[in-house]
Order: structure tokens, then C-alpha cells, then sequence
């Protein structure tokens, strides 16, 4: 990355700690910080808002996932995007569900719930990873979708999603996405893999504050499904035009993805987020996951040479932002190493690293020589 | 109001504005923009938060309303909150919800959708008032929920929530409430009134940003409903305690009304929302509500003056903050006013007037003042 000192100034956080914990929550840089002050002084001081801010950031995200605006509802967050895309399928008595043995609850709590009245099928990991034929294995003609994070938060693997969804696809089952952890770190493409729902949170990889999160629903899709929850927001604004009464005798949803929104977001948070997918889109995806995998290559190298436990399988294609190696005490390991102003997380019997673009290869041996001094 | 130029002085928007809108949105007084910057300030420098956010403003929220902590759960915004109520209900096929026609549409929407099989029946008004004479013939057995604002968004009608609990457990229905015109505005009281489920975002009344809501469930109901959405958010959080990988095989919900959260809310938004509470507790919700109704008695003396047509219920008992009166093309007017810094809605054919406590007598007066020279 050249000129990494002017990207890191954005970055208020690389003056006060080694900041290598995106998978959890990120710090805001300044444009994103900037933008949201500016909103808190304009809805304190004013009645309206900037035209600017109305579009809410979708046709950023949506650009950065290769979708249509038309296709993107805004969400609270992931767990949210999940539950929509759970509650729209209404699969029939005695379908399943496949997810993996890797998963974050949010991905699989939604199908749970005994009023779904679907059975959950895991597909189990393979010292850290999924294999394309164990998914195929589980995969059948009951299976109502395939419910997966696109890169695992505790381990990082990240899914062939285009594999995953053709096997899905000839079974006639959908594919639903939790891109936390992929999306702003790694490449995101739901044309090219043929996803139907795809969600993010945008306070990891992102860079955002939370309260700002987007849903991807496939253009074919949308009519085809009545959102599980209606509000204000899900219906043809054109209603109100006449008399400035609601028109509540009937429910004439959107056409666009925004038939899944509900009632009034957090604004400010979008507001935040807007900035920083155009920051990350001025940066270039292919750019930040060239920077990441070589920090991370440069993490494993030196793991590997403590001779620690790496948890994360190695190959680059299966890979993210995202590397976890087994320590004694991961949470004590984590806390000791917070308090010298090195921000990690305990994860799975592990330390979960996840490094964004614009942190440094000293960056990563700060970490390490804190961990090679443990072993002493 | 003892000491009015004090109280003004935390609301910046008294200098640029006069603002009479607070059943649109309201600006954020300064305590709670304040609160705001200094957690984007902390949330780009710092990895951590401060201890004092962890409530959520929760235990405010309660004590506004009279309800305990753990039966309040935070959503993004009434809609949610309603249906969430919608979805827990589960009605038997052939039953009915009833609501009123001056209802707002997030109120009615959730039980429009085809999938939950119920039909809705509206209450007439009479002149602006749901009489509970008509409340009573319209509920029956066949009643799943009685859903309703306790305060209607374009004319300001209160409703006698008592009564109408009365009325609806009589026929073992339960009570929905969206208090989004309501609570900060006048006295909400869950526990005298018998309310099952109220929800209110806090962007209007409660001076605070969109993206912080509360969900109130009674005590006795909430382990008795599986929540339509479910994520990490949902469940007893000691699981996640021992290896730091969750536990994703089955779904063991939070005994408190914790369980109908779902994954990360706004919590910039909610840091605000805990200033905007405590302030307006510091105020006392009994003394607000007297301000309101002085400012509002004051406002209708000058429209029944002026021979324009109240669209509001004149009986105390039955108001609330907000005032309509008829005017030709009130979304012309509207306009008109705002480019004079005078800013209320058009509303139901007529210009909805909606003072806070610390509007004054004289800012009515600047409103009634320019309606008076388009009358000449």
C-alpha cells in the first residue's frame, strides 16, 4: 500500500493501541467520525436533514457486492437480515436446513425456533474446514436453504460461496448469507455466486458505527416474499402524497427490496456507514484483500515459527482477515495483552487476529514478540 | 415553568427555530448531542466503551413508563416493537385484531399480512373521538389483540388506555400500545393502565435520535412467547463463558424480556437516548404534561378564535401534544411556515402543531400570528 502513513492519519486509533481486532468491532476513522458529528450539530440546531444522506448508503454497498440498489434493504444488523430471510421461506413440514459446526448463533438461532418447525443439519468442520463434499453429502431434497456466514468469525475460513450454491441450487434450495466478516475485507460478488440473501453488519469491516446494516434480496425474489415484519417503511411511499392520512386499509408493499424494511433506521449510523463504504470503495476491495492476506501471511509465518497451534486452515483461497491460534488462557492472554495497547479477542480456545488494510506488518510483530515473550 | 430561559438553553435549536413538529422528529436537546460526540470520539480512539452505556437506558425507559428493567427490551423503532407483538400472538384462524381508523400504519400494517390470517376491523371515530361505547361493541371473543396508539399521530386523541384494557382482557385479548405520542409527553403508566405490550421509538417525544426504541412486555408474558427474530442477542449470555465459541445447538432464551433483542442496535443511539430519559425525568413527566397542555389550551384559544376548524378533541382528558386545525392546502402552509423557521407537519388536511415543554406561550403566538395574515 503506498503512502500507508497519509491511510493510517484517517485512522485515530493507530496513535493510541495496535488495533488488530476488526472481526469484533472497529474503530471509526475520521471521515466516518467527521460525518456523524456534523449530523448530531444539524439535528440539533436544524428541523431537516442533507439530500445527501436520503440514498442511506445502499448504492455503495450495493456496489460493493455487485448487486442493484433496487435489491438492498437497510437492517439494523446481520441477526436482523438473518431473521427476514428465515421467516420469508415458510418451508413445508419435514424440510431442514444446512449450516456448519463453525457457525456464529445468528445464523442459526432463527431456524431454532420451534414455530419454524425445521430440522437443522451441521456440516462438521474438518480440522477448520468445511469440505466441499461433506456439504454436498448433507445437501438433499428437504433442505429448504443453506444458512451460512460466508467467512467463519471464530477461525476465518472462508466458504467457496459459489460452490456452496450450486450444490443448493440443484436441490432447489436458497442460500442465505451472514457476510460480516467478509464484506469490506475480502471480495464479495452475489452475481458471480449466485446468492439469494446476503447480509452484513457494518460495524466490523466496515469501519461503521453498529445500528447501520444492509440486506441483499435477489431481484426475483423480492415479490415473491411477504417481509415477516411490515411497518411505514415496507409500503409504496406514494400513498401518503394525497391527503397526508396513511392509507391503512390495505398493504401495498414496495416493489424494491425495501418492502423489508420496517420503520425508521438509525440514521446517523447510515450516515457513518455511507462514508465509510465510500472510503473502502476509494481504497478498492481487490487493494484491501491483497493487504490483508499479506499481514495475515506474515501473522502465520511467525505463529508458525513460535510453533503455536494455528487454528485457521492455511491455503490463501479458503482464507481472510480473520487467524486464530491456540494459546494456554486465551481470555487472560487477551486482557494482558489489551492493557499493553494490543487489541486481539479470545475465540474458540484460541487468539483471534484480524488485521484491516490499514494496519502494518510492525503492527503484527508487536503483537508477536508479546506472545513470544509468554513463552519464555 | 420556573426558569424557561434555562431550560431553552439546552435546546439549541430555540435559537435558529421555532420548532413546534415533536410528533415528526424532534432536535436533540444538548446533553444528549453532547453524550453522543464524545462516544464517536471514544469509538475512534479507544476499543472500549464506558460502563455507565451498558444499561441501554433501559432501567429509564421503566421508570418513565412504571415497568421494571427486565421486562424491556430495546428495538430499533415502534414498527419493530409492534411486530413483535404481532408475530408472538399466534391466533387461532377466524380471529380478529381490532384497531381504530385514525390509526397510524405501523399499527395496522403488522396484521395486514397474509400470512398471519387475521382479519382487522377499525374502530370508527366520532369527530375526531374512538368513543369506548364503540371500543366495546366491536370487541368480542373472537379478539386476539386490541392494537392501538395511545396517542393517535394526526389529530393527538388520547385514548383511555384503562378502559380500553378493561374492555379488551374482559374477552381475554391482549393490549398492544405504540406510545410513540405518548411517552415524554404525557403520563404512560403500564401497571394502572394493564398494558401487555407498549413500544415507542424515541425520536419524538424522547428528544433522542432514530435507532434507539423500547419494547415493554409484561412480567408474566415474556417467557411464555417465542420471539419472531432470534440471534445472539436473544439468549442467556453465560453460554458464551467457557470456551468463547457459542453454542449453537440449541436456543436457550434470556428469561427476561432480553429475549426479543437480536443482535447489535445503535448504540450511539441509545447513548442518547439515556441523556434525553434522564433529563426528562429530572423534569418530572407530570409536570411536562401540564406544560404541553398550557401551551396547547393557549394554541386552541387562537384557533377558535380565528373560526378555523379544530380537528382535535377539545376535552383535556383526551389530549395530548399534538393540535390540528383545517387549513386550505396544508402542505403549501407547512412549507410556507418552515421557510419562516416556523416548523409543524400537514396532517389529515390540516396543520398538525406538536409544542414540547420548552416551547413557550410567545412561539405559539409567532405560529397563530402568520396563519392570521394568510387569513386576511
Amino acid at each position: 500500500m503506498e503512502n500507508i502513513e497519509k491511510v493510517r492519519s484517517q485512522f485515530p486509533i493507530t496513535k493510541n493501541r495496535v488495533f488488530l481486532n476488526h472481526a469484533a468491532q472497529s474503530p471509526l476513522p475520521k471521515p466516518v467520525a467527521d460525518a456523524m458529528h456534523k449530523y448530531i450539530d444539524e439535528s440539533s440546531s436544524f428541523a431537516t436533514y442533507a439530500k445527501e444522506y436520503e440514498d442511506l448508503g445502499k448504492p455503495f454497498f450495493a456496489k460493493l457486492i455487485n448487486a442493484e440498489t433496487g435489491e438492498i434493504a437497510v437492517v439494523e444488523n446481520t441477526s436482523v437480515g438473518m431473521n427476514i430471510a428465515a421467516n420469508v421461506l415458510h418451508p413445508k413440514p419435514g424440510s431442514k436446513i444446512v449450516t456448519t459446526d463453525l457457525e456464529y448463533p445468528s445464523v442459526v438461532y432463527p431456524f431454532l425456533r420451534k414455530s419454524l418447525g425445521v430440522e437443522v443439519e451441521y456440516v462438521k468442520n474438518v480440522k477448520g474446514k468445511v469440505l466441499l463434499e461433506n456439504v454436498e453429502r448433507v445437501v438433499d431434497d428437504k433442505t429448504a436453504a443453506v444458512a451460512i456466514s460466508h467467512v467463519e468469525y471464530a477461525n476465518g475460513f472462508r466458504h467457496d460461496m459459489r460452490a456452496i450454491s450450486e450444490i443448493a441450487h440443484e436441490h432447489g434450495a436458497y442460500v442465505i448469507v451472514d457476510a460480516i466478516q467478509s464484506t469490506g475485507a475480502v471480495s464479495v460478488d452475489v452475481k458471480r455466486d449466485n446468492i439469494d440473501f446476503l447480509t452484513a453488519s457494518c460495524y466490523k469491516w466496515l469501519l461503521s458505527p453498529p445500528g447501520a446494516g444492509y440486506l441483499y434480496v435477489r431481484e426475483e425474489l423480492i415479490q415473491k416474499f411477504e417481509p415477516p415484519f411490515t411497518g411505514w417503511a415496507s409500503v409504496k411511499q406514494e400513498i401518503f402524497n394525497t391527503t397526508d392520512f396513511w392509507d391503512i386499509w390495505k398493504l401495498e408493499l414496495s416493489e424494491t427490496a425495501t418492502r423489508f424494511e420496517v420503520g425508521s433506521p438509525s440514521y446517523i449510523s447510515l450516515v457513518g456507514a455511507r462514508e465509510a463504504l465510500k472510503l473502502l470503495l476509494s481504497v478498492g476491495i481487490s487493494n484491501i484483500e491483497r493487504r490483508i492476506l499479506g499481514l495475515t501471511d506474515h501473522l502465520i509465518d511467525s505463529i508458525k515459527d513460535m510453533n503455536l497451534d494455528l487454528q485457521t486452515p492455511e491455503e490463501k483461497a479458503c482464507r481472510s482477515g480473520i487467524v486464530n491460534f491456540r494459546v494456554e488462557n486465551p481470555r487472560q492472554v487477551a486482557e494482558e495483552l489489551g492493557r499493553k495497547g494490543i487489541i486481539v479477542s479470545a475465540r474458540s480456545n484460541g487468539i483471534r487476529v484480524s488485521p484491516h488494510f490499514y494496519n502494518t506488518e510492525e503492527e503484527i510483530d508487536a503483537l508477536t514478540d508479546e506472545i513470544r515473550k509468554r513463552q519464555k
